[in-house]
């Protein structure tokens, strides 16, 4: 059912219809459920703003609003859904509104456009998922942090093109991982910023000729500010999803790599750390097998987000401004990215609490050159410049005259003495006090129960 | 059921493992619906092969025959399901075929490794869906060229940088895309030749001390060749649906430019073509629109085509040698691409087969400047040189004496007067034979009758 | 010449030996010249920071400033250069120092490994780089807002799916382009938070013996913050750049699309606006053309900037923690990123500072439709339902009695009637104030006059 | 100079005229010398088409065959250059015809386009571009086969999960890359046929009225067919800029695979391989180092590949049919691309020969589960269901009783005992058959002689 069909296609083009209907409705439903109790808050907000200019009574204003509340909880229960022969969700809470209300449901799309609608409700679900991420990321960075505090004193062989440099710590490694999710919510905060703008008002891009108060719903739906320009209200569909994905894509990196270090860490000819059993599977040949599939399926699909703003962009590269119906397609690429960043937090989280740290790993003699640098420093600190110094060992090195000593001292900032989780851990907390959650939770709590 | 499963996780653990097995097997099973037919086609070589060197008994061969057949008319008729609690399309086969057979269903699994099953069954699949890429790109092959030649009267203004230039004509509109198809089906013909290899046999990369005759298995899937380096064979999982996603980008470049065109010259401002109403819909808030949302829905969703290499091989890149789990991922961006791909091809031919031409375009004023090559042409067919003749004409277009003659008489080879669509078919035809499908019909035939 | 260089090459193995040096280089001479004025601000910090520690003497330190101002003013003068077969700018500056200060000079590397050297050496420079994106996008920004004011009564067709739809107005279309430069700089601002942080100390990803202070060289080069963890400090070598060249590609969506405005409403079939002689050129072969190709090579270059980072990520997918040499490529990415950021937004600015804009467009009764909705409102605010006036008209405009009026009176925010440009111009300002580049202008200032 | 330019910018305007000259120039000077000699090919071949119409004298041509012949030779001499204000080679080259020829050499433009021009001389370009390539693969892979052989006995351990999985050999492994250069040569046999068309007589994209004839130019030019209509030859620029960085992005994923693996089986961890002096590089602070820098450069110039299809494709997606100006741009992508691929090839090439591979391997006890595949295969040889002896030797391993036999005998085809290197030496044969090169000897060694 669609609300401004067109008379209807004779019989002969029924099957051309039907074709034509599942090319054009696509996922469009599915997707559409994401966005269904934002779609009700956006339609409570235009409905308490047009009643404010006086384009709806106030008791009309009060039974739209009850009935939205009705629809709201059935959305929070599951017991929403768009029925069969209805194109998206508007069309379905409008048709719900219009069987209770009549003419009041049908004037709610008073100044209001299908564009500006969708845009509302995509703004809303995108600062709500974003928020959901970045309290899971937070999460997993807690853990990390206590994991990185746990192992401090359980030393690790640490690399440099693949060979051995360095001493290293699980502290420092499970601490250097919980610092890179600082910058990546820095980096999904800058998103946060840019979808917390209202475009409501802004029509199909070129605004009403209603007097609305864009104003008014800006503040009832806990926006930051308004997208003030209708055009530019309208061009940030495809550059919201962008900037989001984007962000999403610096997370992504933090998680592969750590997923990949877990990989070859697990593997027999490193053997810095083993899995539990449900984090590892056998084979169907081989019988001595413990493979560690869940580390592998977190890189793999981390890795395949990276490619989403990629597959965004060429959707919406060279489209002149103003609205175009390739703009759908950009749900299907943006929905269930964030169900697969959920599930990859969580599971990072749960791999990380069950990894399994080997004790003593720089007892191998193996790595006995892993401490010439604490040799060059010695002599250094004696009085050497520090190239004599470097040419020094490396004539013992490569002379067979050196000897390890592994007494280490290491104080700076952020090295194996000194971690530093303390001040980053302020630095989380520091950025996360940047997103303002509180604010959006009391607008949206007042309008819910606007009285 | 995993079949080779490890000692059941303890109770408390039960809820983490529901969780790691909904993360573990993702839309595998649903993907591996599409695998189902060639994995029955799969195991039939492998058993007629096991057989042949005495790994199997003549009596077990046929038994195993006839169930394979039994099952793979249930996924012919779409009666195949996997069931609950079953991981993948192999274990379900391989369930199905023991609860018939006993050990002789256990028996199909020796010398063969999940890797390589998938594999050859992965092969089986895209060797399918590239040619019926092919037929499809065909018939809107076969289509554009009817129209090329039906509308090679209908001029058309040609632009260069969007400004007016020269004639052009929607017979050359319609062939140019017509010819496109050509080279793009060129690229997928070498798609077409790397999948067409091969891999039964390379067990999980490493090959097998069992006798395996990997050229009779070629031979009874219609292979052209083996994948013979067993470690390369392992390595083509991957490479594989990355060449063939490659070669899907050409032609999505195509279709979306096409669409693209169509959008614009169905613009007020070019209104060169207008489309149907079953090609069009209508705005929630402007009544006088008609807009083409099936062209803009063909344009996004072949650009979003673009994306999905650089998806996959975000997965793959910097992956060691040797199977990874990471590969299963690949199954959800390869095997919807097609359906994509197909409905694409559906709709496009739908779409050009209802555009409505308008016609005598170029009697428009506003096209005069269009001849100006034509005059300047003719000053050199009087034997002026060309930088001579072009500044003359320019100093009477811009002067104001230029007047436009509308005579045409364009003779060259793909010109607007010379279409070479006889040629143009005849370089699809010979393209076409370049994939030897026929083989593979023969092949598969007789391996489903196999006596 | 390498510094810690081993026993040369045999004869033989020369040619060769030259062959791996030109493929090891790469670009990397070019490259580092962009960060000479870097690197001796970092080492200036770093041995100030090893006086405070005892590892350099008063008068060291005083020969060492003073040497490296020398050289800093001889960059800014650019008068530095790496001399054939010195390596890189590290390697350079080192020489420089030694051939005058002996052993003072070879002192200064102690602590430091050319792995935090690099990496400091980059996030002043991509900190430096941001700031100048950033004004440039200001200056683009004013302009684009006082050529809103000024054309705010220049109508021009509104357009959604290439339709003409409402009206709209070249002081919406400046407006729209103005407000996206906000966002674009919200979101350069994470990226500026992200790289203004000290890597300083973390030696070759593993830290130091050395009792380095860290917060010391992170007040000296006004970094905002430490990054603390080591490991990770390593870790934003490709972070960083990732985070910053896909925060450049916002700003190229938005440079492009104007871009591909320009081009369509400056093709005869819009004619809506037209450019100088600067800003085009004519044909070889056709007399009559003026092509907008400045508009069309700032479209191109933008949208090739898109694909910076998914070039950058595959090198860096996959590969564990640890410093790789891959990270090298990463500065022929970078750098000259940049520099067609700064040209771009440069032409943009030339450009739209001297569009030509046609006036009284939409007095063309082509656009008579445009006003329908107008005519929809109008029945509404006379109290009809939405739905019900939308039919009305509807049946107006295809019955052919529709009466486009074109008294216009639009008010809400952001629309025709009140551009908002103030309110946009404060969200800029606001945005602005958030980098704190004043903090940076008087660090930088009292270290290089360090007493 | 422009040899079309408009009316002389006033003084006021000079300033700005360079800076745009920069921005429209970019580094087309730089990328056009790279099409020096592919422009004089196609010059000749259309003089001498003109003159079989008619528009050239036959003592004309002789004229303009002899100065282009000296130009051709100047060029591959290296004396040609771009002179200083002239915008493009093919500018450069008509300068130099006309200084010399006078008239005729004004005429040879007759009936060509900058746009057509420039086509045929990319189209060449990239044939033989495509070509070098190619026979730099077949060079390694030359190398790659002779290594597999040497090496066939020298086992290593292979896996799968980066977990050890069963035996492999430095034979398999080097094989293993040879054949995927097979299927890279595919690959770029198609798009080798996608290039190998004749676009000359095209214009600008619209044809001429000129009676050219164009299958004349065709066979001059040793082109396997025309591009026949006249707009997709057009449509073919950028297209078969595309295709062919696609088909190079098959080899970037062997090739980086290859270094991938050496710098893995390089670590210490690992131990499977060393590389001589000349392939790696020391530390500045740590003396033991020796990294496989070269390796790892290889593996990101490869990397760095696979984003430039999207790089080329973000500028030319949703670009209307019709030459832009933004085709420019992608000279800068294309053209460099060949030389990093080139550079690539020549050093994988010296690192494989170089590469000293470690003995006796599998002799590590550690090694031991590797051969529990060949136990589980020894009890299904003697009876044994696979399922029932993959659980008993299972229960061999976990229980402890498990003894590795290190005899191994695999004949599969491809396998440890069997490598088929000569088989894959035919299939390379077979596919370097099917380009055709001798044809294109043939045909451009009578044009540069033409008499």
């Amino acid at each position: 059912m669609k609300l401004w069909q067109k008379e209807s296609i004779n019989k002969s083009g029924k099957e051309a219809a039907l074709r034509i209907e599942k090319f054009t409705v696509g996922q469009d439903r599915e997707m559409d459920l994401y966005l269904a109790e934002f779609d009700i808050l956006g339609s409570m907000a235009h409905a308490i703003m047009l009643e404010s200019i006086g384009l709806l009574k106030n008791n009309e204003l009060e039974r739209i609003l009850k009935e939205c509340r009705k629809i709201y909880n059935d959305i929070l229960e599951g017991k929403f859904l768009i029925e069969d022969g209805i194109e998206d969700v508007h069309s379905q809470v409008e048709w719900l509104l219009t069987q209770t209300l009549g003419d009041a449901g049908k004037k709610i799309h008073s100044g209001r456009s299908r564009n500006d609608q969708v845009l509302v409700d995509l703004k809303l679900f995108m600062r709500h998922q974003v928020r959901v991420v970045v309290e899971k990321i937070n999460t997993l960075f807690t853990k990390l942090v206590e994991l990185s505090n746990k192992h401090k004193h359980d030393l690790l062989p640490g690399y440099t093109h693949l060979q051995i440099a360095m001493p290293s710590s699980f502290g420092l490694w499970f601490g250097a991982y919980a610092e890179s999710l600082i910058d990546d919510t820095i980096v999904m905060q800058s998103a946060y910023k840019v979808v917390n703008k209202n475009p409501l008002g802004s029509g199909a891009g070129y605004g009403s000729s209603f007097p609305l108060n864009r104003t008014l719903t800006t503040k009832l739906l806990g926006f930051d500010e308004l997208n003030y320009n209708v055009v530019y209200a309208q061009m940030t569909r495809g550059k919201s999803e962008y900037v989001v994905l984007s962000a999403l894509t610096s997370l992504a990196n933090t998680l592969s790599r750590m997923a990949m270090d877990v990989c070859l860490y697990n593997s027999q000819n490193f053997n810095f750390l083993t899995l539990p059993d449900e984090l590892t599977t056998g084979s169907s040949i081989m019988p001595h097998k413990k493979n560690p599939d869940v580390a592998e399926l977190l890189r793999a699909k981390t890795n395949r987000l990276k490619g989403l703003p990629t597959e965004l962009a060429f959707v919406t590269s060279n489209l002149p401004s103003g609205y175009h119906r390739d703009m759908q397609i950009l749900k299907e690429i943006l929905m269930p990215a964030f169900d697969q960043v959920f599930e990859c937090l969580d599971i990072a989280h749960f791999m990380v609490s069950n990894i399994q740290v080997k004790p003593n790993l720089l007892a191998d003699e193996k790595y006995d050159p892993i401490f010439s640098v604490e040799r060059v420093n010695e002599l250094v600190m004696q009085g050497l410049p520090f190239r004599d110094a470097y040419l020094q060992v490396k004539d013992e090195v490569f002379g067979g005259t050196y000897v390890a000593s592994r007494d280490l001292n290491h104080t700076l900032e952020g090295s194996i003495g000194n971690l530093c989780n303390d001040e980053i851990s302020r630095l989380m907390k520091e950025t996360l006090s940047g997103f303002g959650f509180e604010k959006v939770d009391e607008a949206l709590d007042k309008l819910v129960n606007w009285k």
